[in-house]
């Protein structure tokens, strides 16, 4: 049926339509924020970091540098970590609520809806309640926990719906309702109930769309409920509402790529962005690269592909460390060998995005990117650092084409076309 | 009216808008499947080929690498050659049956539905056909050029549609039906006959839309005839139809760029996608680059266009023989000189995908391309390999954007905008 699949072609993405069964493996290595710039007027923090075994790596592999969203865009970590698995970061938005439930530890599920939230101090006046500081005073996290804890214990049932709250840093918590069946396309429209100044009242989590009505009647009720519950709280006395959204409708790894995929990485954000695309996640004792290396290794005979998430390259560039960057990096290079040893058939090791210490955050810039198989010219880069990578034969591609590059050197992708 | 401009810009594509006439000559040279891998640990076959005249046209040419289709996608010889010529080989895809056809030197013109056949051996069981070898037993080349004349001579005049069969390799054929004018879009939707397993009865040519029914009708009493026909043989006693499919629907180059353009080359397939397009196809005697130089000479004053595709460079890819490769590069390397003494105001060089020996195969890998005309910078490639056109002017490109880049080369385009 030449002509279907002509047409199911324009509609569904060549890619998916070529993929074919393998006993290849594939591991991404995500070092999370690895991109940089110039630290000490001249080298970035790649550049200072001793790299031995990457650096060996480097010059038999294809190296290029990949743009994660856009050029000039600052992706966070949610559309960074989609475009490398393959999703168009654009066209598949994670709602805050989400991304926040997520990074929390919290699963999200169709049925669910999720939001942002923040314990906030009002004050009744007349009986009605006035946000007089929409942080509660930042309160310590530890308390957070506490009012957390008893919100959970005493909340109970709304409506067959069951409720989660995850405590956050400070004021922050991520709320999580779950439906007792999956909820149509629309339900997450509902306003934030956060007047976003002081001097205010609360706002309702009013529903922008007939299937948001129904999610609408859980919070007001759940949010009713939390301001009895908290009345006695000196400052945290209320909740506000941010973001409510869904899970994004999207095909999953395994489906569009025939892959069964596994994450291994240590926080949370990282897991639930994988679990979002259906891949497993391991569980496993540590937080170190070495502990994520031997976990790969006891796996390796269950999945197909293998995302290695390493966070810390992200948390010292945030903070405008250079010095742990490096460090991270080069720790990373001391159990690179081990990777290598497993014999994967595909090695790809890059970054979500780019975190320059110079910046304190993340940035736009093109990412490092090298991908090993025996399938490359090679012979082109002697290290991987952002300007070596620059003179590689993959060029400065876009993130969501990635998977295919890693797809068609694992002989996973027929021929398009005869 | 910029709208209006706007719209039609968006609708049609901006470099036809901004084709203007010229004499400028353009020869576009495909090595197929000319860009490679290291063979030897090291070097890939352009790296390897001793070329001194394409070596010195590198230097003073711009120089770049293209992708076919898509990251990590292989391309087949349709949209390797499709996107060469301007045209996005995913618009545009072209059926099993009419590749199959141009490949074995049918034409197939806007009146024709083409499709694959393949002789099958079936005993009759209560007087119905069951297939027992889907291949007939992989008959000798020669067998099948009997039965296919025999076709040919018996099948007479099916309600005024005309039947041409190809014979091909083994048991494959292509099968051409010529209605007397041309059909609506959608005829070719109609099922394989081949029931993809032994033991199974034939099927009918279904039809899956109104449009198909008249094709459908015609197969039908095909087929029925040929079974009689083929009542007599041993072993290819019956014959099986896969990809029924019509010329896609295409605007030709020269309605499209205002060149007259010819082909020279030596295999039908070739052949058959350039004349896709609207190409003229000249014809000659020899099948070696020089012949092919000779007669570029003969028709130098007739056309603007002139494309020369050499085959070899892609048959001993596929036969994993980097050594016959390498030859032919060179064989190619010391007819250039004939070439560049026409003077073309513009020469391409480069393939319509990569079939690196490695691989025995079609690839994925981006694609040496050379771009020599008075207009480019020059300068920055020593050699026309893959790693040196790495570091070309031109940057990795798609391959349906050289096009542009050749008339842009030879001053047929107009300021695009005040």
């Amino acid at each position: 049926m030449e002509v279907g699949n002509g047409v199911y072609f324009k509609l569904m993405g060549v890619v998916e339509d070529l993929v074919q069964p393998s006993d290849t493996k594939i591991v991404l290595v995500v070092l999370d924020g690895i991109g940089g710039l110039p630290v000490d007027r001249e080298r970035t923090e790649l550049e200072i970091a001793e790299t031995p075994n990457l650096d060996r790596l480097a010059r038999v592999s294809a190296t290029g540098l990949h743009i994660p969203v856009d050029y000039g865009v600052t992706p966070g970590s949610g559309p960074g970590h989609l475009a490398l698995f393959g999703y168009d970061p654009i066209e598949h938005q994670i709602g805050r609520g989400v991304l926040e439930a997520l990074g929390l530890g919290l699963e999200v599920r169709e049925t669910d809806v999720a939001v942002r939230g923040n314990y906030a101090t009002v004050e009744y006046r007349n009986g009605k309640p006035v946000v007089v500081d929409r942080r509660a005073g930042r309160i310590p996290t530890e308390e957070n926990r506490r009012i957390t804890e008893r919100i959970n214990r005493e909340i109970g049932d709304l409506d067959g719906v069951e409720v989660k709250v995850a405590p956050g840093a400070e004021h922050r918590v991520a709320v999580l309702f779950r439906f007792p069946e999956p909820l149509p396309e629309g339900s997450d429209r509902l306003r934030d109930t956060d007047p976003q100044s002081v001097g205010k009242e609360p706002l309702d989590p009013v529903p922008e769309t007939p299937q948001a009505e129904r999610v609408a009647r859980v919070a007001g009720e759940f949010l009713r409920k939390v301001s009895e519950i908290l009345r006695s709280e000196k400052r945290a006395n209320f909740l506000l509402l941010r973001g409510f959204s869904q899970k994004p409708k999207m095909r999953s790894f395994k489906d569009r790529f025939g892959l069964r995929a596994c994450c291994v990485a240590v926080y949370p954000m990282y897991k639930g962005l994988a679990s979002l695309v259906g891949m497993e996640v391991v569980s496993f004792e540590g937080n170190t690269p070495e502990d994520q290396v031997r976990i790969l290794r006891k796996v390796w005979n269950d999945y197909d592909f293998f995302f290695l998430h390493i966070k810390k390259t992200d948390s010292f560039g945030e903070d405008g460390n250079w010095r742990g960057k490096v460090e991270v990096i080069e720790e990373f290079d001391r159990v690179l060998p081990q990777i290598l040893e497993l014999g994967p058939d595909v090695l790809a090791i890059t970054g979500d995005h780019s975190t320059p210490s110079k910046l304190k955050g993340h940035s736009w810039h093109p990412v490092p990117l090298l991908i090993y198989s025996p399938y490359v010219l090679g012979g082109t880069s002697s290290r991987f650092t952002e300007r070596e990578c620059l003179k590689g034969e993959l060029g400065i591609i876009p993130a969501k084409k990635i998977m295919n590059l890693l797809l068609a050197n694992a002989l996973r992708l027929k021929k398009f076309g005869a």
